[in-house]
């Protein structure tokens, strides 16, 4: 288990009454410097099945991973490696890329080539028609994408478990979904697959905590800047949109069109999205919603908590676990649905989604490995 | 000017070439050791034409206004006074009420009487129709109102000087709005006056600071509790739905019903309201909307800031001052106008409109005495 | 397993590779509706040979754990009961008691009797010598100690493992440390066991979060009061100077004075103490402190990190963990030494050091059941 | 009244009885992009004897300071102009410079020469010696300082007010003290000047908000590593400690060392100086304490505020004022004495601090245009 020091495997080793180092998967991570690669490290050291083989990054390579988060150093002291596709093939079966938006695309066809199973944090793979991805992330880029581009993207699958479970179990390349369009979409799905709502009439008002900026050294990210401050930004054009619309558009089996606002919290993690939507069915009450829900997610995900009437999500509640909170309100008033959804944005929102998706590939049980307990407070 | 002890004056004589203490205003506070009456006290302190001549409150009566708030105690040390209304009205010419809600109702009838001017801060007089308040504030009151309560509520002002500047100048008794109504009217007044908006299609998704629960030690307002978590409250319930739509309605010349959901932010100070509607005219760009605003607020409104395009609030850029700070944006996608809106809740939310009014009635320039420029970061 | 809603085995059981609930020591918690109390729930619930069979209460008697802290809800379900001796010692082995300081002196005589284990807590079994507790908790109560009490006392070991650990596992009774003195005394102990140290230089300028004030409703811990502020309190008074000069002046086998000065950041979790004293030898350097603490807990104390030169604990790091982080600096100008150590107060200041100290009471492997990974950040 | 466009005169003309522009003077600011150049354009436009003249700025220079920071672009709407000695000489009087350590020794005397008055916010002007200044600062710099440099730093004066008010007066070059310096000089002043402690036991334990680190883009200082965490920093070698001494040195009129180790804390602003050391005289009470503090500082020092006894400084009394709170107690225990400064460590600490100099130097009360009455909460 070349993941742990010595030290403190003699500390720790009762605490693993799991598989052998040799049973478990070698996994590698690119990109281990970022928020998302401190993550998925932190819960790939605690999951039972697999063995951490091999870090790289960019602006990190030949440092270790000690240096950037002493923290960790105790149960992690692997250097951060430049990247090499070769090098890494040769270490992992599985890959994941947490990197800036535009690299994983040209990255993630070598490793499949070369046998390995890519799981990418960024937008590369999210995008059904790269047109959509184009169009929003790289408008003046007229020699992208290539043939070779779009034919990798059509074997791609968007990562978000509970609408996608078995496209998920027999992908090589997964797509995982931004933190807005996870929380959005889980908020909305079972309205749309069940045409309740109107689906012009989806807003979606949606705040984050400051840590999904990621560790990039930007003066907008400030303490002194971010503290006591909250502040709405992208208004009608932030890059969430189309990827949100595009599932909507799928669940609907019609084009849906949404209004999406993020804002910026002054904390470090938690998404809340409020949304909002015109319901067909004026005479649909609460407890309706609610079973509709609990059917559309429970027997299957345990990482969705249909929340009781009343009560609604707090960021807290689901802090450092892979759960989706979600509260649901009907104002009979106005024949509208409010429903709100928590997730931890870097969790739920990004790395520990792509472990849910690690487990789908493999067949393990959803949950392994991942946090299900928050601290409190 | 006994606001002031005999060593602050020594320090502090120069910083005032402000008219002499004889030819102030006198002020009284009643229910001063909240977070409103703190705002005012600072407030008034530094305001040229007046000068604070009472304090008085119910569980704090009988200590100094300086046990409560050591850093103000240089600068004022009166004690907090049992209410007594002979006692008031006979040092004040003006008198703050800063209470919980229900009892201004019985109060400022008495002050009244004896010739004082009230500005009362709670939501007793923030209602046209006294019913409409008893429906959401004392639902199983059969008793409340009288007919000399309803006789009191048809003098009284809505005291939000954007839109009732006039009536304000003329009344012995403003109720002054909530917080959240504040920055949500200001935000899509100009909209229903011009009646450019569908009046159905309001949504109000609006957060605020912890400081807008007031001074009260419930375990929903601790630091462990709030700090590091968002969430929603009073879906479709908060009492502050029924004073935006009277207003709107107002406005619009025709019943409005708006959603309203409110959200607490891990801050002090603050709240930022989006604001969603359908435009009529899918034509409009948002360099009208612009122009519309700066006409509607600017002239005689120094304290409404229209954004330049592009630009939208922080609630830093507002906190401790006066304030409300306006961004707009058309998405074309969806024919939707979002508008935002900034202020410090305890300012432009409270004490500060409070003054501001004071100011009208006084016919004094109606930023005097209120600051213009905050600290940052 | 009661502990867990059915729902909850469904999704989870696989996570469990853990002792059958029959296998199980059955453990209770009274006072489980604080942030002891949650902490204790939320690490017992994880805990591969406990199960959380007995809640009990006070002033939460009667509800149910979930409608106090609903994210636990999915996995705990039981009723908090009002305190009943003969009812918790017929459902548990051991008993954690999350009370305020007075009530187990009189609680876990009762439960030893029926032959539970007690962990206690609050600071009434942290004495050697009930006078000295008397005298900084109860001063003016001249009926207490009856010698029940001191006879009870007498019985029960100071729940410092890493200090203390024998003595633990045979005790029957463990009065759990404060959360400052924690970080304070495994911040100096090798000094004072060393004699390296004059033992009247000892400063010791201690920081904690705010969820060490508790879920009490008090105004001082009202969000707006606590963020954005930083204060001293208990200036050469607070009550955890007397627990932390008696281990010292065990340790030193000389009696000890410290002055001791606590600190509230506006954060929830974290303690953070500096500690200043003099070195008898001018000559030492850095390493040979770094060797003397590394001796002194690496072998047999999992829990404690001796972080390497020129790098200091950050609060961040453990938060979330039963670990304490050690920093050392020598400042050859002024011949001081300077220990920094950072722990989570909730977990290695309270929660987490009892379920240590039941580790060792029952033989298991210190860190089991533990948190050792933080989230970050 | 360059600094302020046609509008806001139009809405603020009535709040300055203040005098006309023409019997204002011209001041500059170089470096007006920082934190502290933000902070003195706030002060300064709201400073009856001033006219901001001229921003200059490296980085920033080109751009248009409401840019930068729209919240004050109604007031300024001054463009950030190259740093050319010759335009700034032109326009202004006196010129502040907010820029890294390093540059103002060599534009001070530059600008001095052409006939205006320098206050300086870096650490170039601090020093009495030069060689100090080098070994803590530019250790590998053999090159520096000049004769010139030696000559123009001889001519320089200390700048903080309450210890050296007739210096300043009388300076055409001041270098403003650090922050943490401030803070904790204020409070150790007394002590020393009466030779009343032991001067080798000084520990002072400060820590500081993180806006103390500037508007610089580093990782550090990003708001999701600086929430929620608390640490040390520049243990044992903290640039500030060499000036602390200095001037502890002066006041003691014997060589002076201390112990100094700052920490950052989760908020803006604010420092908190928790100073200790050891009375030579045992029988001192508090009492005499304050008699002492009071009498060293009130009656010429408006800025500095002795707390009663028993009642301890907090930042948030401070924030956004140019107060300098101090509390003081004496542990009989250990016969310590323990005295706790707050200030707002970008105004006392800095920009406030300056325009306290700048007052001085030109007979203005000392008091003007500076904040006293702080936003609470």
């Amino acid at each position: 288990m070349r993941a742990l020091s010595r030290g403190a495997i003699a500390c720790f080793q009762l605490m693993s009454d799991s598989p052998a180092a040799t049973d478990r998967i070698a996994v590698g991570i690119v990109g281990a410097s970022g928020y998302g690669g401190v993550q998925l490290v932190r819960l790939l050291l605690d999951h039972p099945h697999v063995t951490i083989a091999h870090l790289a990054g960019h602006s990190s390579a030949g440092r270790k991973f000690s240096e950037l988060y002493p923290h960790l150093g105790a149960f992690l002291d692997l250097p951060i490696q430049a990247i090499d596709v070769e090098a890494i093939a040769r270490d992992c079966q599985v890959v994941f890329l947490a990197l800036p938006n535009g690299i994983a695309c040209t990255l993630a066809p070598e490793l499949q080539a070369r046998g390995c199973r890519v799981l990418d944090l960024s937008a590369d793979y999210r995008f059904r028609t790269l047109d959509t991805y184009r169009e929003w992330y790289r408008p003046d880029d007229d020699a992208w994408p290539t043939d070779a581009h779009r034919a990798a993207n059509d074997r791609a699958v968007y990562g978000l478990p509970e609408l996608y479970r078995e496209a998920i179990a027999a992908a090589d390349v997964v797509g995982c979904p931004g933190c807005y369009p996870t929380a959005s979409l889980l908020a909305i799905a079972p309205l749309l697959q069940k045409d309740l709502i109107d689906p012009d009439s989806i807003i979606i008002d949606a705040k984050s905590g400051a840590s999904g900026a990621g560790r990039a050294a930007k003066i907008g990210s400030l303490f002194a800047e971010v503290d006591e401050s909250f502040h709405p930004y992208g208004v009608t054009n932030h890059r969430h949109t189309p990827e949100i619309e595009q599932i909507c558009t799928d669940l609907a089996r019609q084009p849906v069109r949404v209004q999406f606002t993020p804002h910026l919290i002054p904390m470090v993690r938690g998404i809340l999205s409020t949304v909002y939507a015109t319901l067909r069915d004026p005479g649909l009450v609460a407890d309706d919603l609610l079973t509709l829900y609990r059917n559309s997610y429970s027997r299957q995900s345990p990482w969705v908590r249909i929340l009781p009437p009343g009560t609604y999500p707090r960021t807290k509640w689901v802090s450092g676990t892979n759960t989706c909170a979600i509260g649901i309100a009907i104002d009979p008033r106005t024949q509208r649905v409010v429903v709100m959804s928590a997730i931890d944005n870097l969790l739920k929102g990004q790395a520990g989604q792509a472990v849910q998706c690690l487990n789908i590939m493999h067949g393990w049980p959803e949950a392994i490995g991942l946090p299900k307990l928050g601290f409190y407070p």
